[in-house]
């Protein structure tokens, strides 16, 4: 990609109100737009880490579901039949704006924070025998998608959002062992999907509440992180963990632990998992016929997330240093930025630059700084972008016949032949992350 | 993919009101859910017959503009800015659905039906000189997303939704023929893509009304279609079309054509291309300074959608016959169904099933029907799919060391042999479209 093709620039000046670093790096690197107080536009680059968040996600998801696609509205009675319309703080729903609109129609809709009240019905209307339940790959549906909440306060950028996207999974079983397994099977998956992301060593998988309606405990992913809203316990020799709200003689008695003896640490919910029980298959009458063709209902269903937009702001929060973002390859915007410091379109350095840029991009996403701006403000940008090796090419070092490759992270600048570019990336990606 | 993996089986029965054929073959096929009028939820099949429309138009859009994310939500105050909070019928607003909430925030915010609303604050805040505005490759912006409109007569399946998917594109330009070339362009790109999806002999680009606030015409993409909404008068030689709302004494001499003497068809309408004039750029106080250094308005925006689920049911009512649905690969679900005619899981056929399977699914999409069902459901369910090429794998055959290849489009069954399985499919794509 060029980069004059991007149609943004860095900006100096920040919106209000505007103070965690994750929301202040996007914002200057222009990777994401504020719309307003939780609530973005995603520009080019923020859309491609966002779109190589998911799709590594969704890599892992299929292993363990089907992907599917669910409405966004939802007719009002399905959140009636379950309670929930006047349970659930942060329901939106939608009416006409246009109060003087020809259209009569009064309808209101519910715009979903959350999908079970969708999901379940789907799952009554295919599966209605024991074999519908196979064991060995359980029923699940997920879906990666956009979701509304009526937040009272968003704030921290991406880690609380008004509209915000996240991966939803739904699992139903007819055994507890069969729920249980496939729910540890899910924690595996989301251990796997952080480590790739690079996030694993900061990782605590946290016992917390598992809600209203349940004894078990439910578990939360959390990365630690200074921006992050939550207090967890942590014991860092077994990476047990525990959700503050759990604190208590009790629950000391019932984890065998001494909480005063843990570190606490603030962190940041990435996922969740838990089980619904069968609070949503009892609501709308989730039955399947038994093997002596009998009816019973279902009575395990597991709900399992991650915020996609969310972990984009935590790896900004993890994945920096004073002169801007430094992405890991597996989600950067770009794999190589070639950092061209012509004098002006069409001169050798800007020829030979292009030239590298054709050769680089049919084996990596590579953006071409190709922009008629000061070298500064290139070099700058770089830096701030984060995109994890720079290929600097400057006009002294051409002569020499030699470029200059920048590896973000580390800083290390490396002097190599025009013609062993292409040689030294391979053998860098480790140190890249 | 197994089959047994997509979670969903073909239904009998149709949901209330559902009259369209689009709505009967994705409904009875499970390739949708419908939750409520003018609003499904995507299956396994129906999201990936999607994905590949949306995929496909992805990569003719990059030639032409750059991808972001507008978000859905906007602040009410951008919709009063330029008036059409009062204007658009409609306009979704989203505020507390719960009365009882805690959360004791009033705040209502506009749920986006089009973005113009977004993206021209957007461009802005990044274009300020008549530098940014290059003419070889002009400031545009496109997304693919989830729109909303409180549509009074959601209706014909796919065709009409409140809720619904589309690609939308914005572009700004100094000067009338930066403008026109730049949208004979757009023109041109949808052409292409209309043409990929082998639609494009039933494809006809319509004059239409541009709209209360410009004399232009814009440019409707209608694919002739006995489902759709619209009557246009056709031309067949030259392929001019005309919507029928021009048809006046003024517009024949104006175009030069005799309506009389054209032919009326009833289309779809799965595109449109226009001019925004300076509606929206003066409603934001669009300005860029000029090569005299002085400020001047920008005074040319254009804007290009494409319906994406409207397309996947214009596909369907096009492609189809009593069987089923018939789609070309380029956007089927997948490319190769294996329709294994087993007796018990484990037998030959079965063992024979899956060997062909894992031998092909590293070059095509593969679906193998794994299910125990009856030889008929499954080979009823494979025309109801309408994948491309089935492979049929039965006993008898199998004892002679063949199988049958049934090409879905034409009926068409061949007899191979196992090992040569492979290269027929080769040949067999320009026969399938």
């Amino acid at each position: 990609m060029l980069h004059s093709r991007l149609f943004v620039k860095s900006k100096k000046e920040l919106p209000e109100d505007e103070v965690s670093k994750n929301a202040i790096l996007l914002h200057k690197a222009s990777f994401v737009y504020k719309e307003m107080s939780g609530v973005y536009t995603f520009l080019p680059m923020g859309l491609r880490v966002l779109n190589k968040i998911e799709n590594l996600l969704r890599k892992h998801m299929d292993l363990v579901g089907t992907e599917i696609y669910l409405s966004s509205l939802a007719p009002k009675e399905l959140w009636q039949q379950t309670g929930r319309i006047n349970e659930v703080d942060v329901l939106f729903k939608v009416s006409a704006a246009n109060e003087n609109s020809k259209n009569k129609s009064n309808n209101e809709y519910i715009l979903n924070s959350t999908h079970e009240e969708l999901v379940t019905p789907i799952a009554a209307h295919f599966a209605q025998s024991y074999k519908d339940f196979p064991v060995d790959h359980p029923l699940a549906f997920y879906q990666i998608q956009t979701k509304f909440r009526n937040e009272p306060r968003a704030k921290s950028g991406l880690l609380r959002g008004r509209e915000f996207r996240m991966k939803d999974l739904y699992s139903f079983h007819l055994t507890k062992d069969d729920f249980e397994k496939y729910y540890e099977s899910v924690k595996q998956s989301y251990i796997n999907f952080f480590t790739d992301l690079q996030l694993g060593q900061d990782l605590y998988i946290t016992s917390a509440s598992g809600g209203d309606f349940t004894e078990q405990v439910s578990h939360e992913f959390q990365i630690m992180c200074d921006a992050g809203e939550d207090t967890i316990y942590i014991d860092e020799a077994s990476k047990n963990a525990f959700n503050k709200e759990l604190v208590s003689t009790e629950n000391e008695i019932k984890f065998g632990v001494k909480f005063d003896a843990l570190e606490q640490v603030t962190a940041c919910e990435v996922g969740n998992i838990f089980t619904l029980e069968d609070k949503f298959t009892k609501a709308f009458n989730l039955q399947y016929t038994n093997r002596d063709n009998k009816k019973e209902l279902v009575p395990h269903m597991g709900c399992y997330g991650i915020g996609t937009t969310r972990i984009m702001g935590v790896m900004v929060e993890k994945f920096s240093d004073d002169s801007g973002m430094v992405w890991p390859k597996v989600v950067a915007p770009f794999d190589v930025e070639i950092v061209s410091l012509f004098k002006e379109l069409g001169d050798d350095v800007y020829v030979e630059s292009k030239s590298i840029y054709e050769k680089l991009k049919a084996s990596y996403d590579c953006l071409l700084d190709d922009r008629e701006i000061s070298v500064g403000q290139k070099l700058n940008d770089a830096d701030l972008y984060g995109i994890p090796v720079q290929i600097i090419v400057g006009a002294k070092n051409l002569e020499r016949g030699v470029v200059e490759v920048k590896v973000r992270k580390s800083g290390r600048i490396l002097e190599v032949q025009l013609n062993e570019v292409e040689s030294l990336l391979k053998t860098l990606w480790p140190e890249v992350f």
